[in-house]
């Protein structure tokens, strides 16, 4: 298991629920990839999400990602936090 | 004061040793501008690094990372978070 940052772009105009509603969907499926995806800060104005997961690999964080009904292209590993 | 993640690129390479220096170099000077850094993530490999922070604006955190000596030119606001 490693952590991940995925960035997702082109969400102008996000709120607060759908944020929430998102989030909630990667968490209903994410066992199916033995991922968890631990937080989520979106800036509405620029349309980008970043979401901070535990996972075995990027390719599984893009897998829940897409069933959950929002792909994402960008996903660093990131095994350094401070 | 809103919530800001900023984003380095082209620190290739990065080590935790560097990384946890950084974060305490930004630390040692935010209170001069306002900001806190909370946490930061590092992707040695695609030298791409993030930082959350709490600040007044993101003329605040570049001038903090500036400072510090580690300049920053994308800093996105994320007023929403799960």
């Amino acid at each position: 298991m490693a952590k991940f940052m995925d960035v997702h772009h082109g969400m102008k105009g996000i709120t607060a629920e759908q944020l929430a509603a998102a989030h909630k969907a990667d968490q209903a499926i994410e066992r199916e990839e033995g991922v968890h995806f631990e937080r989520a800060w979106a800036d509405p104005k620029s349309g980008t999400v970043y979401c901070l997961s535990e996972a075995p690999s990027a390719e599984a964080v893009k897998k829940v990602h897409a069933k959950a009904g929002h792909p994402v292209a960008e996903v660093h590993a990131v095994p350094l936090s401070v």
